[in-house]
């Protein structure tokens, strides 16, 4: 059952101050922690909390709000602090219109490193691995299409952005809580030790010679995805042969959160993961 | 070969009027323009100019951006003005950074009929139908998507949001301004229209007993999607068989610009029409 929340009257009030986090545009200072924002993505802090990598640390709740929440808020421990406020309190804490008025501070352990997340993969495995992404709407993207099709972990290199942060946990629909996850090593070093493990290394181009849904995927597949715009490095292409998602001729590629749900839906439908 | 570049000093000249309405969010009183951001949109602007139903009005550049899409300017006539003006200028008109620099004021003429979409449309068709579609987000992925994968139109409802919003339109990639759509009518008119014509209509639910994959689509099929959120109203639902995008259980659907993605993908796969 959770707390009982707590009345805040002045947008200064020490116990919100983590909240003000919001206001910045990059993580710096927040390493470790993380906004979880709106109903949906609470809901799921509420099922991951103490179980995995995440813990909830408080919540912010917007008073006309309260109400509507009191089920998802009941998921959470009675040592989870809930606070609320009026929209003139959430509108200086978040240094703009706060329309969700539903916030949470969690807290995230270090990722573990790709080996350490291989090591806990299955016999039959699915994975999603980006180089360089830099966008949060597709990493978040990414994450709820490798759930969808049942993917048993997303690992990111060093160099990507990261998916806790607040839009790209909330296009995820809170499924960077769920999936099992890392982000450390450079791209060579996660798709090497990928390599290492059994892995089939699909990687996309639209140069491919053959389509994807001609692959004949391995029992341990990964699908590497690359920056926006520039795509893999071309070392990656050239050392793991690319397929294609065929479409038509002379245009733009595919978004690549996009592309990662079309090619994780064709390779889950190959594998026999869905059907 | 566009126009000699006229310097604009004070953000409240008249020629660049029309930029204004960049601020609005809605569309009232911009009926028939439409607003394309970025060198992307512009160049497809540029080949779409006078060919079906889209002019340029005129073009609004930041002088630093200059240089950099003369050759995109060059596909525009000379009648097209062209103004040039510094970032105090640019801000003051968009109301906020207006980092891209690049804006073109359109001009569409009105949306033909379902009936007079359809009738232009060869025996061989997959087209993308939207009902209630409300995120410009989305509607701008899915003429990205229904592009990719050779659709020849996408026809939107009356309810549905506008694809030349300026984020929409920008989402699209241009694609916007090639695609053939229309957007009258209503859900049932347009599915009516469609089905009349001899087209396979397929509705997507997680709940419907095929899998997509499953699906031997006729020559004529045509995808409709839904709200997002709610999906399809249960009328059409009842009225049209859907089929399933198999995934894994217990999970939040897909987001409906993916799904049209993968449903494209699957369809054009099934036809033929990609392979």
């Amino acid at each position: 059952m959770a707390a009982e929340p707590v009345a805040i009257l002045d947008p200064e009030d020490e116990r919100i101050a983590p909240f003000r986090a919001i206001r910045e545009k990059d993580l710096v200072g927040r390493r470790g922690l993380f906004i979880a924002e709106g109903t949906v993505v609470l809901r799921v802090l509420s099922q991951a909390h103490g179980k995995g990598r995440f813990v909830a640390d408080r919540i912010l709740v917007l008073e006309n709000r309260l109400a509507g929440v009191a089920d998802v808020l009941a998921g959470f421990p009675d040592d989870i602090p809930v606070y609320v406020c009026g929209s003139a309190v959430m509108n200086a804490i978040a240094g703009f219109d706060m329309h969700r008025g539903v916030l949470a501070l969690g807290r995230v352990s270090e990722s573990p490193s790709p080996a350490g997340m291989i090591a806990t993969l299955p016999d039959n495995a699915l994975v999603a691995v980006a180089v360089g992404l830099s966008n949060h709407d597709n990493a978040g993207g990414i994450f709820r299409n490798a759930t969808a099709f049942g993917a048993d972990a997303v690992l990111l290199d060093e160099t990507s952005c990261d998916p806790l942060y607040r839009k790209a946990l909330r296009v995820s629909v809170g499924s960077v809580l769920k999936m099992p996850w890392s982000r450390r090593g450079s791209g060579a070093e996660i798709l090497t030790a990928l390599d290492a493990a059994g892995f089939q290394v699909v990687t996309l181009s639209p140069a491919g010679e053959d389509a994807l849904h001609t692959l004949r995927p391995d029992r341990r597949t990964a699908l590497v995805l690359g920056t926006e715009g520039e795509g893999l490095p071309l070392d990656i292409l050239k050392a793991f042969r690319p397929v294609r998602i065929p479409q038509s001729p002379g245009l733009d590629s595919l978004n690549v959160a996009t592309a990662a749900g079309i090619a994780l839906y064709q390779l889950a439908l190959s594998t026999g993961r869905i059907g």
